[in-house]
Formats: structure tokens, sequence, C-alpha cells
């Protein structure tokens, strides 16, 4: 099944419950708004593109669960819900975005009856464009892959982090659908460990030969030539580094992404990051992306167990920043770029990528 | 109390259980050889001086507990004990060479009541040894400190991971004796998370103040600006490069310690190895020094929940190499060392130090 789609028998949202794996492989319903808020809070539903749909999702959710009389009431009733829902977390472009496009849907309508009908077909139309444009990324990336090469990995950005087929992983299922045999090495991914709990299974259940290590092991690994390249997702790109990095655009990912992107530089092994155009955020600049802090409490209790004083003080980023001068490969829909990336024609080509 | 001992009423080894932080803060008494063996394998006693110091004391315990008639027998039973415990865990060359210093304070005994008497205090008197100098490297590693600096450590070089003061936290502790002020940011260190279970709690003990990261944070703490100095310890440091790193000598320390050196190195932050002349390897290179592999269910299961489906392969060495190139100070009991060593002049200093 799609990590997140919509029940129509029940009339809301199902996703596949990301917090329970790799134990149990359930889905969870949100029937109402605030269990869709939740579920992103606590990641049962996960990544760029797979926040994307849940934004999307999400406001057709709320035109079904508002019911003002008039319609300017359900409107307004209808924008609290989809602000609530932008902002569960700040990092990833996708999120606000997927809102911002359903709550333009909803500004054409004139009705109740088709602003729940219009928002619903729009958010199924926008999964089904994130599957499509992700098989295409893949089909990019897998050129850069040679038959028996070995991808190292961070986090996940696979069909379970975006709608289906994933994208850093989408390039090692595109590798393979064209005949390559490709391993991979997942790396833990502390403190929520998506890379042991999430990739893993998700790899596993399409055959690909995985190896997972500790994050802090990637290092020895590459030392010991055993990577063929560093194959990442993206939260959100930014052509303008800001301040700090100037120019040539920074890739927000998920912490430790950065650490990979200096160590496979200084053994040149190749680092990819495969992000649909979607992900790329073409307005702000490096200095205005909001790096989300998460509760210290992930380093201090691990599955319930005390792993550190309970007074400690927890440093938690979720995303760190990588400047593009450490991306060899930038793959989107479109193509696999090279950066430095020329900008102006990086954006019409996110043009062209529009569906 | 320190961190390893002889408990002269039972007549045997105790030593801090460090499997048990930081819920509960217990004692284990090793009372025979096999559960002294158990204790370094599932690391109650852990650190390079650490496993020195329960080397030494292992090779005491073994003349305590073998009985045999005559003095010969006695001697060969007790060179088995000897053989057993330093290999328990092969990376650390502390743990080998003491039982070997305890095994030549063996050969020139004669009788079983001396054997014991003398290994014994040999053993007491190697323990008193590691603080001395562990004192005195702290003093000089404390010199490259400004009041109000913040140290990042990896994995527990501290009190508990010697017989006391430790070695890169003793340069902390040097530090604040000297009126300095140090902060220190923890890095977790998965998977066996002694920064967050160990470090934490001796710094805590002493009033450091500590932030704890989960290891992917720590590139980014570095291009955030929040580290004046790397700081880690060594489990064994080899003049001898060996075919892939030449004549310019390697660290050995725990696992995540090389990623950290190549982003200090990137960020222009002092990279330094504290390490007292017992953990310099003078006879092997790099090549011949073995890193141990763990156990996969590490990463399989953390506190006992499922954190990987359970066939999951997985790569699991405890230990990575880290080119002296990337060091930017070795401090010893004798003195800081900015390499390129000068490996006759390091060797003469090494013999000054022996006590």
């Amino acid at each position: 099944m799609r990590t997140i789609t919509w029940d129509d028998e029940r009339d809301c949202i199902v996703m596949i419950d990301q917090t329970k794996l790799p134990a149990e492989h359930t889905t969870y319903h949100a029937e109402t708004v605030p269990e869709l808020i939740e579920s992103i809070e606590m990641l049962r539903i996960r990544g760029a593109s797979g926040l994307g749909a849940a934004g999307a999702y999400g406001v057709a959710l709320a035109t079904r669960r508002n019911d003002a009389d008039d319609f300017e009431a359900f409107v307004d009733a209808v924008a609290t819900d989809a602000e609530a829902i932008a902002t569960a977390r700040p990092t990833a472009v996708n999120l606000s975005r997927e809102v911002d496009s359903l709550r333009g849907v909803l500004r054409s309508c004139t009705s109740i009856p088709e602003a729940r009908e219009r928002t619903l077909a729009a958010a199924e139309e926008l999964a089904d464009v994130d599957v499509a444009r992700n098989k295409r990324l893949g089909e990019h990336g897998a050129e850069l892959l040679d038959d028996g090469d070995t991808v190292m990995t961070h986090c996940n950005a696979g069909a379970l982090a975006t709608v289906d087929w994933g994208t850093a992983l989408g390039v090692v299922y595109s590798a393979q659908e064209a005949g390559k045999r490709v391993d991979v090495i997942a790396n833990e991914t502390r403190p929520l460990n998506q890379g042991s709990r999430i990739t893993t299974v998700e790899l596993q259940e399409r055959g690909v030969e995985t190896t997972l290590v500790p994050d802090n092991a990637s290092g020895l690994c590459m030392q010991q030539g055993m990577v063929d390249a560093v194959i990442v997702g993206a939260d959100r790109v930014v052509l303008d580094g800001g301040e700090e990095f100037g120019d040539q655009g920074v890739v927000f990912n998920k912490i430790g992404t950065y650490k990979h992107a200096v160590l496979a530089d200084r053994h040149d092994v190749p680092f990819v990051v495969a992000a649909p155009h979607a992900t790329v955020d073409t307005e702000r600049s490096a200095d205005e992306v909001e790096i989300e802090q998460r509760d210290g409490d992930e380093l201090r209790k691990i599955y319930g167990t005390q792993n550190a004083p309970p007074e400690t003080a927890v440093y938690n980023p979720a995303f760190d920043a990588t400047p593009m001068e450490l991306v060899d490969y930038l793959v989107t829909e479109t193509g696999v770029y090279e950066p430095p990336l020329d900008r102006a024609a990086f954006e019409a080509e996110a043009d062209r990528a529009t569906p």
C-alpha cells in the first residue's frame, strides 16, 4: 500500500504507522485534524514528500470535519486547521507548500460540497504526481550507479518517506529495475533510528542486500573502500545559501547528513542528493530556514530506558545544512545536475517539472 | 572510589559496574577469572587504562584461585588464565601489556605464597601509577585550554575509563583545578552509548556543565562554532601506520573518532588525543592491529526492544583508525606533542615515562 492515502469507507486519512516499525506493520487512521497533527509531530508520517501528501490530505480532511452553516465560516475554519497543519513541523518545505496549494483550490470553490470534493481530488492527484515524479527521479539517478555498487544512505528517503517509491532509495529501486545489483549500507540514524527501523524494512521487502551500521561507523566504511556512493534525500533545498554559505545553495536534511558529505568528500565518494523540485525552496535563503529542535528525552531515554541522567542538558537538532560545494550530484525528476548550479536554468527546469 | 580495585575482605576484584549506569550506581565483585573475563567482554570495566588494571588485577586473582600442589603446575595454570584474560578484548594494547608485565613478576617468583603477594602488590602499584600519570597528562593537556572553552568528547575517556582521573576528561578536570571554566559537549557514542550513559554521569558529579548530543549532530555543532577543541582518548596508538597510513602513525579509538577528526580538520578545531605512553604500541604497525567486531544485536536491539528486523546484517566495528595527520596535539604524561612525531625522540620520552 501507499505510505499515506485516503480511506473512502471511513472517509479519513490512513497511513502506515512508522513509529511501530520494525516490530509491527500496522496502519493508523487519522479521523480528525488533531490526530493528523499528532501523527506528523510524532513521525507516524514523515519525509519531505510524505509530509507534503499529509498536508494536502489534511486540508481535505479539514473540509470534511468542519460543518459550519455558511460557506464563509466554513472557509475560515478550514483555513485555521490548514495553518495548524502547515506549521506542525518547520523544516521540510513540502508540508507548508502543499497546504498552500490546497488553500488555492479552496479559494476557487463556491460551496461546501464543491470544496470537499475538489480538495480531496487535488490531494489524490498530488499523491499520484509524487509517485510518478519519484519514478522519473529514480530513473535519472540510476544512471549514476553501476552493477555491483554499494550505496550508503542516511535516514529513510524511501517509499516510506514519500507516497511511494522514494527518492534516495527510489534511485536504488530504479537501478534494480534496470537489472543492476545494488547493495545498501544503511546508517542507523540516531536519535530516531529511521535507518535501522524503516530503511532496513523496505529494502528487505524489495530484496536489496542491506547492511546496518551505527552512524559512527560510516567513516570507517568509506576509509575501507566499502562505499561507491552516498545517496540521501532532502527536506529542503535552498538556492540562496545566505550569509554563511553564499550563493552556492544548501541542502537541509536529516541530522548527520553534513558529516557524511564531509567524509564522502575526503574519500572521493560521490555524494548524491535525490530530491524532487517540490523540495526546492526558491524563495528563502538558508538563514531563513528553521532547523527543528526536538525533545531532549529522545536522547535521555531510549525505548523507555534511561540512557542519560534525567537532568542532562541535550542539544537535539533534527536537521543540518550541507553546502552545495559538497554535493556532487543533485538528482530531480528532470535530470541529474552537477553543482555549482546555474540558478536561472535550474529554476526554469523546476517550472518544467510542475505537473 | 576507584573504577577498579582490590577488595581485601573478599579477596577479589571490585569494580564499578558500568553496564548499569546511569540508572544504578553499583559495584560488581569478580571472584573468579571467568567472572573477570565476562566483565571485560560485557564492558563492566572498559577503557584502555581500565583494561590494563583489570589485566594486572586479573593475574593476581588467578594466583589466588589456583591451588595446584606444586609450583610448576600452579605457574602453568596461572599462565593459562593470564592468556585468557589478555585476549578477552583485542584492540586496547594495555590489557595484554599489563598481563605481560604481571607474567614477568610471576616468573621471578619461587613459591605460591610469594607469587600471590607480589602479583597483587604489582597490580596495586600499577593502579597507583595510572592515577599519577593521568594527573600529569591532565596538567599538560590543560595548558591547551582557555577559560570559557567548550570541549567536545567522544565515548568516555574519563575516570571511568581508567583507574581514576581519566585521560581526555582528565584534561578537563585539570583545567578546572587550574581555575578555568570548561564546558563539555558529550557525544552519545552509539552503539553502547558510553557518552550518554557514563561521560555525562562523571562530568555532572564533578560539576562540569555538560550537553549531550547525538553523534550525528557533532558536525553541525562544529559548523555553528560551538566547539573550541575535540579531545578523545585512545585504545592504542601505533607509530608505524603500515601500508595504508605510512610512517605517520595511527590512533585506534572508539568507533566514530575518525569522523570527528575529519570534521575538526574541516572546521579548524584542534583535535587532541590524550593517552599515556602505556597506550602507545611501538612494536606493531597499524596493519597488525585487530579492530574488534561486536555482536550485531547491539544494533538490532536497544535495551531489549527490536530496533531493526531480527535477520538484518550488521557491521559493528568497535574502533576506527585516525591517521596522525588529523591529530593536532598528542598529550601524554610527559608533555604535549604536535604531529608529525619524531619517532626516536617520542620513544625516548616513553622510556622516561616508565615509572
